[in-house]
């Protein structure tokens, strides 16, 4: 093919690819509100709002060159401030000269590279916004959201997709199961652990059950994170390779569909009736699962993953439940649990010739433990950078300017306390915890 | 053209606008529960979500063996399971080498062209939810969603786009009028008959009007299929052919704009004001009447084909209304009647000029009777198989695990009764029935 | 590159950005829908689903002709009606025979410029929808579109994008800061003055706030259109160039960071709380800044630009309330305050070097006031002419058949008074002022 056609054609994939992810971000903002309550919706919705302005800010400011800079097998260390280094994209291979080696894979000019890993960045930022709603202070989630964009993010990024150890380890994450659904994942964990449940949610070791205020919104917005995962998946070649790209959207599909089926089985059998809260959480489990793996595995296969991630997440949701760790919309079991479950089964489920990429073969497909040892090792020095990375950030500010909002204003609303705003006026609005 | 070129650029195109009609879910969904009662929003949110992983699981189990399998002119015969026939795609003509023949003109890779046709099935299914709404069991409509994609609809399809009877008769259905919507429409139709209108629709002979508790919701979700429609049509040239699917654009978007300002006319000639359910129902009708002779009309015809439907489709809601036939969203009015309705009119405006495909000229443009019948016959055969099979289908459900819910859980509404929630836990909302 | 390659990969993205912008109307429907009161959310969801559709005919008929036809530095004057002229699109350069010369530098079909050229349109005509909601009559809102789309929009089209006086004369727009934003916003203007405010706006000399009924909606609005400006401002190179195309979405999403920040941290100081109207009024206000500018500045420049807008919003939100001039979603200090502000911008900081267009370097770059003084004779020449036509135009329709509801229908609502429909059946709402 045509050098000049091919950077063409490579450009608008991985540009309207990242529109899609970017659109994501409704998808949260509509989740994460509707699974919450009426009181809370203008802080919620602000929140997923400007984590986005936060991320392309601080991802421009230094996350990129952390993430992408040449340097040592941790992080980036040239070309770090406002993605400013020498870079001649979209050059790539021995015709590359810059400072982002580790990205000069892919033919396409430095701002479709910058605008597609910085939608990614957003998605890991606004990841932790659900889990610790409710109660934070917006102030503090600003900062938390800087944290993440800047520093937590990119640096997990570099090991993984930014040439880092991980990277040299042999692990894969095509789309960002660890990258961005585990680290999202982990920094949520931390926030709830250091919030504390909100008021009333665990009172006497009861679980109270809080039901969201609009499940129609927040099915919309799973929909539209089901969407947006057309980008995020098939998007992650970087190129339009039509063998891949096809195949990618399929395997990503049908692990969609499979959640959906065993999550809503499943919470029927457990639960008396198939609640749509979890409907909704078995899609999104089977979409993170798949994330990693997807350009690795069979159609087959793809099904096998989101069967299990629709059973994991509403096992995951009742688990946190008994813990008594308090995730209002159901983050951590969708993209910790399925996060985790996604890159081990690269290790598990791999084959080397599914889409050309030679990940090897995983331990059901005769390649043994190599690969399953590189994912695992991913696994667990994530949980313990992420998660310690973000505890001391949420610490800070815990012992500078605080991250829950007061008693009063937990129980009368973020919406008057943080923003002088009523989501619903004219609408009556019962409290209902 | 590079033919590994064309194959590139055919694929993004085919994929992009494969989201876009996956993304039509979300606009059905909120069109449905918009024109419905809060006390089933939930019920309504869940159907139209867990619709299209049942499609998409019951495409590749069986659906696209049958549909595209190689076969007699009624069903495919080779490859039927999981998709898992012999297929060298992308290679087109005489380099084919498979079991998948009536599809392998179109020069894209295997899992790009099952994705394309996955979604169109998954519209078909999902139009048959907003017709038996507010009243049918969440299982029942399950199971003949199972039934729609693994059976009725690849029938249809077969015989169309899969090489079948009446592809070899010369009909022409560029996008899905007959395969798509009147195949939803008919099977919808069965459904309503068999169901019986909601509690108090029909009272006493009078006609009551149950208003949607969400026309905000409504109308946004005609804008998403609306936009959905711009992959819809143009994206069935399954190429990116640059006059077609420019053209096809327009004509697309000049029927809506037409439906709508004679949909808005008629009502508010009609009924006094412009309501806005006639305006939202007129533009999806000069959509679904474009959708089979997009691209084989000019611009002008289309401006007359969306100028009809608008005004038939006011009529068929108070025609159906008249029968006694309870349409909650009036489904059969967009899809069923403009489906038929645009189907003729390929046999009426077809022009062999437009985009090149050798439909043959309507009756208004010189060609006679002859496209007009083959036209006729697909209408009439597609009538008697979708209903005949829709019906068996539902009487089977009915006799077996039932398909109405009971009549207290009917008042109640089937959030609480089908899925233990409560679409929007705080609100005040009184029952409008 | 293969000159049929290259009519393909342009013609894809020309259609998908079009598709993007088309999708702008949900964002601007859910916008203003989500700011206004409950009772009129049918009015205004009705006045943004028509106006698409008046757009696409008025635009049909006579509008584009206006535009692009050849003729006068005024006006088109060749194949003004039904886009009907001689056109051999995608022919470019010397090759192109017809009578839209002023657009034959882009080689992509007719019905694919069309139809890029339309969507802009129906946005221009949409802006004025917010501005003079929650009083304005339903019929008369739909004759002011009709004379948007058919002769104010494109007259100025025509000066800036159709080769007339103010192409001529060295003025640069390269998205719409003022072609579409401030020809709106002009509009709007006449339209708000001649109107008057809501009922209770400014009784006795104070200002009320009137709060929005849904502020999660017009978030979700706000995403949308965030959304669609990718397809608005990388679209408007139409061609996929694949340097240009990304730094623009850089630059987009750059800005509209900055203006989130910005007015979030303005609203914060000046009134005390994070206000989320002013955070998203934000978004858009850094989105239309750099629409003119967004292909001839930095993103270190679109950082600085959007900032300002952030700031500018706020500011002109609270100026438009001290001049009791009644803007109930704050369209006129988004789309005319910050669309003056993105045109001088061009002025004062574009640079040559960028992306290849020769502009010449603005103020701050060495250029002089040169640029400036054609972007400057363009903010008022088009301020004179759109607020002259929209003026008289509204006080034809206010002569003939009104232009607003009655005291009575006001205070119920236009949606009962207009539609004989209620937005929220079922639901209990109070009234807001």
């Amino acid at each position: 093919m045509d050098p000049n056609v091919k950077v063409v054609v490579d450009t608008m994939w991985v540009l309207i690819t990242a529109m899609l992810v970017f659109f994501m971000n409704l998808g949260f903002a509509a989740v994460e509100s509707g699974f919450a309550r009426a009181k809370n919706c203008v802080n919620i919705m602000s929140k997923n709002f400007i984590v986005f302005a936060v991320s392309s800010l601080g991802f421009l400011i230094l996350g990129w060159g952390l993430m992408f800079g040449d340097g040592s097998g941790w992080i980036g260390l040239k070309g770090l401030f406002f993605a400013s280094g020498a870079d001649n994209s979209p050059a790539t291979g021995e015709a590359y000269k810059g400072v982002y080696s580790a990205i000069s894979w892919t033919g396409v000019p430095f701002w479709a590279k910058f605008f597609f890993q910085l939608v990614f960045c957003g998605t890991a930022a606004t990841i932790v916004s659900g889990a610790v709603c409710e109660r934070i202070k917006y102030v503090s989630f600003i900062l938390f959201s800087f944290a993440m964009a800047m520093f937590i993010y990119p640096v997990i990024g570099h090991w993984v997709w930014g040439g880092g150890w991980l990277a040299k380890l042999g692990m894969f994450d095509f789309a960002g199961s660890t990258v961005v659904h585990s680290v999202g994942g982990w920094s949520a964990l931390a926030g709830v652990i250091l919030l504390g449940p909100r008021i009333g949610k665990f009172d006497n070791g009861n679980i109270k059950a809080i039901p969201g205020h609009n499940l129609g919104l927040a099915t919309l917005g799973t929909f539209v994170l089901w969407f947006g995962w057309f980008g995020f998946n098939p998007g992650s070649t970087m190129a339009a390779d039509p063998n891949a790209i096809g195949h990618v959207a399929v395997t990503t599909n049908t692990a969609a569909a499979a959640g959906i089926m065993t999550a809503t089985i499943a919470s029927w059998l457990l639960m008396g009736k198939p609640d749509l809260g979890m409907t909704l959480n078995g899609c999104l489990a089977g979409l993170v699962a798949i994330t990693a793996p997807c350009a690795f595995v069979g159609v087959g296969t793809s099904l096998l993953i989101g069967a299990i991630a629709g059973v994991l997440v509403v096992l995951a949701v009742m688990m946190f439940d008994r813990l008594h760790l308090d995730d209002p919309v159901g983050a951590l079991s969708v993209h910790l649990v399925n996060g985790v479950f996604g890159t081990i089964c690269v290790g598990l489920f791999a084959q080397d010739k599914i889409t050309g990429t030679a990940t090897g073969n995983g331990l059901f497909f005769g390649g043994g433990f190599k690969l399953l040892g590189a994912q695992l090792a991913a696994v667990i020095s994530v949980a313990v950078f992420v998660f310690a990375a973000a505890a001391v950030t949420w610490l800070i500010l815990r012992a500078t300017i605080g991250i829950r909002v007061s008693r009063e204003e937990e129980l009368r609303g973020l919406d008057i306390g943080e923003h002088g705003n009523d989501a619903y006026a004219g609408f009556q609005v019962f409290a209902t915890e």
